[in-house]
């Protein structure tokens, strides 16, 4: 059976905070497959945290030798932290009459739930950087949780995530084509807020740009993407090339159905069969637990619904709400491309969705009295060029019949030619949505 | 912290018997997170195993609440048995100084590597059963392991899956159509000795048969079939009705490359665009660590690795010999249907591909000579009516050119119409390959 050596944190500041720790020293060295427990002095140190007001901790840290797996050790560490009355899950930065961290465990990493080996912030931290040093540990060699890990293959992602499926853990994924923004980190924030990893993918997917649009010219900001992507939090970043993401053979292209030949569809051929082709690769290699897309993409939105259920992903897919600029402008990577007249002109197109939402409130409910509304407004900009104004069903966009009705989305789209080069922008909004 | 009530069993067959029984218990009484602790009187019985000649075992069973989680008493445990001089992986029925087994761990159902609760054959051990009943417990209530398990819905399916994962379990998946045989149990035999858990799945997939073809008379055996996966030893059966596979809005089908449009995907035309949507929905809902297919569809095969490496699933493909009659028949579900006469003149299809097999052993190496020996044999046959017969590379079954080979898979589909119904077969052979 293979010996570990690992390093335990020991902290207390509640009751006799030296009694304590001395208790749980002589308790571990008690413990089947443990030996050759050796212990820094205990060392004080103010409380520094969020929590209410509360003294000083006491903290030292073990170093020990043990057959026990990285998880038994800690299912040991919680119950002695148990016996000494700490209730668990304990509340974050409340008083701890003990308080016991796996900092190292051998020279592995481990990616768990309950389970995070190296400790992210060890490093930080004087009072375990200087007992490690007192107990012999090269401190400059110990090993660092580096975040956000960047991958450029689709099998050493697939691998991370599949490390993480088999910690139990709740995966997240964000795929994006980079260029990202304030539209993007809300994404991610929420990502972050759901789930226990978080990984963003970064790629513009040649497959979903049909010739002569703007796959090249499509913004690329690699390093600002990763500045945002690890203040964000995020766990793993994809970014492959187009060859790491598509071999020269690659054939498997997944279709779809005839809801998705309107619309965006319509304006641009193969380009829904192009992101099924991509969400498909994405969620294989990753198999989130939660995926995270922009409802500004509504009909994209509503395609990955329909391919997730179909195709049987376990993944559940939370639409985010379009973030929009203060003037209404929905945010959009192609906005900056945006000549100075038609970004002041670009407002037509929510204002438009707005005027029919509040038309929608004040009590209009005729189909085509709606799309008037809005088309009325669009006709006072003749910068825009609408391709299509639509009001269609919640969720799957379905047509919705003439007449009356009881709620849905109008879809706006329309090309704007004044800027460095012709933008196309989309926007919809829910008619029946709480707040604009 | 919640407590949970664990049942261990014990037993020991060399040295101490009873004081190596007793030192674990008072040692599991020291243990952080244990309390209350309680053992049933220690009992012998005979060894009964394929091990070496070896001692009685002493047994007991003790009860204990504890705060740890279940691999972390597991972990301890391991740990008890390591300090009794049991080497760790210890090797299978060889004495043992120390054999804790984790009985139950409250009413949870766990399924991972290293631990599986409830003990899936505690109910079968007298030696187990009695003490437990010491103790107390109501032996008919205490939960038993099922297998296999089955499942009619896709989000069962892949929610079992999901825990299987989660206990970073290799996975092994068997697809089939059903009407199990030989060649199957082959699959399933070889996946059960790879894999920690083994699903099959049961389903004639109506969307890899054109109209006019035989999907309502592809033969179901569904009975037969769980029984068989009883026997060799399948975890989980996955068996939906077509609803439960397809909703009637389905649309996400996924396209074969022009490979898959020669051959069967000639004669069937749509036939591997049907297994390709299939097979990627079976992937991702189970996300399988291997998957097995038989050789005997070889541009299946082919189609599948393709598939499984433009998506990207983190899934092996392991390719499974034919198996045949003694006579040479590969077997097929679908060789019920021939008739008397037919099934004569079907090993036409066997002798054709070992003659080139043999000439090429004995340095043939033209294609076209090769091709020619076996269409020699198969004209002596009236009864095969030849769809194609084709020598192709090796695994991805590209055409090869004419002239000199260096090896080569030779592929031959024949119909017969004397029978039931009129039957294809198909069949391959590898000229290289050793044996036949």
């Amino acid at each position: 059976m293979r010996d570990t050596t690992a390093y335990l944190a020991l902290g207390s500041n509640e009751g006799d905070r030296a009694a304590q720790l001395q208790r749980a020293l002589e308790r571990l060295r008690a413990v089947p497959g443990v030996h050759d427990l050796r212990a820094s002095a205990f060392r004080e140190s103010a409380f520094v945290g969020d929590g209410p007001p509360q003294g000083p901790y006491l903290n030292g840290v073990a170093r020990l030798r043990t057959t026990l797996p990285a998880h038994a050790l800690l299912g040991v560490c919680q119950a002695l932290e148990a016996e000494a009355g700490r209730k668990l899950p304990a509340p974050r930065h409340h008083p701890r009459p003990l308080d016991l961290d796996l900092l190292f465990y051998g020279d592995e990493e481990i990616d768990t739930r309950e389970l995070t080996v190296p400790h992210p912030r060890w490093h930080q931290r004087p009072f375990v950087v200087e007992p490690l040093r007192e107990l012999g540990a090269d401190v400059e060699a110990l090993p660092r949780w580096r975040r956000p890990l960047s991958f450029e293959t689709a099998a050493e992602f697939a691998a991370r995530c599949s490390t993480w499926h088999a910690g139990a853990l709740v995966v997240g994924l964000v795929p994006t084509m980079g260029a990202l923004h304030a539209g993007h980190a809300s994404l991610l924030r929420r990502a972050r807020e759901e789930c226990d990893r978080v990984a963003a993918t970064i790629f513009v997917n040649p497959l979903q740009f049909a010739p002569g649009e703007d796959f090249a010219a499509y913004p690329r900001t690699l390093a600002a993407d990763l500045r945002l992507c690890a203040e964000a939090g995020v766990d793993a970043v994809f970014a492959p090339t187009v060859g790491a993401m598509y071999d020269p053979e690659f054939c498997s292209h997944v279709a779809t159905g005839s809801a998705a030949e309107t619309m965006e569809g319509a304006v641009r051929p193969g380009h829904f069969a192009g992101i099924a082709t991509v969400v498909t690769r994405l969620l294989a290699l990753a198999r989130p637990t939660r995926a995270y897309f922009g409802e500004k993409d509504a009909q994209q939105l509503a395609v990955i619904r329909r391919l997730v259920q179909d195709v049987g992903f376990p993944t559940a897919v939370v639409p985010c709400a379009i973030v929009r600029e203060p003037d209404g402008l929905a945010l959009s990577s192609r906005n900056v491309y945006l000549g100075a007249d038609d970004r002041r002109a670009s407002t037509v197109l929510f204002r438009a969705l707005a005027s029919a939402q509040l038309a929608f409130r004040r009590g209009e409910r005729d189909r085509d009295a709606l799309l008037q509304r809005a088309h009325a407004v669009l006709a006072t900009e003749p910068r825009a060029e609408v391709d299509y104004l639509e009001l269609r069903r919640e969720h799957d966009l379905r047509p919705l019949p003439a007449g009356a009705i009881d709620g849905g989305r109008m879809l706006v789209a329309a090309r704007f030619r004044d800027g460095v080069r012709p933008v196309r922008l989309l926007d919809n909004l829910s008619l029946g949505a709480a707040g604009t």
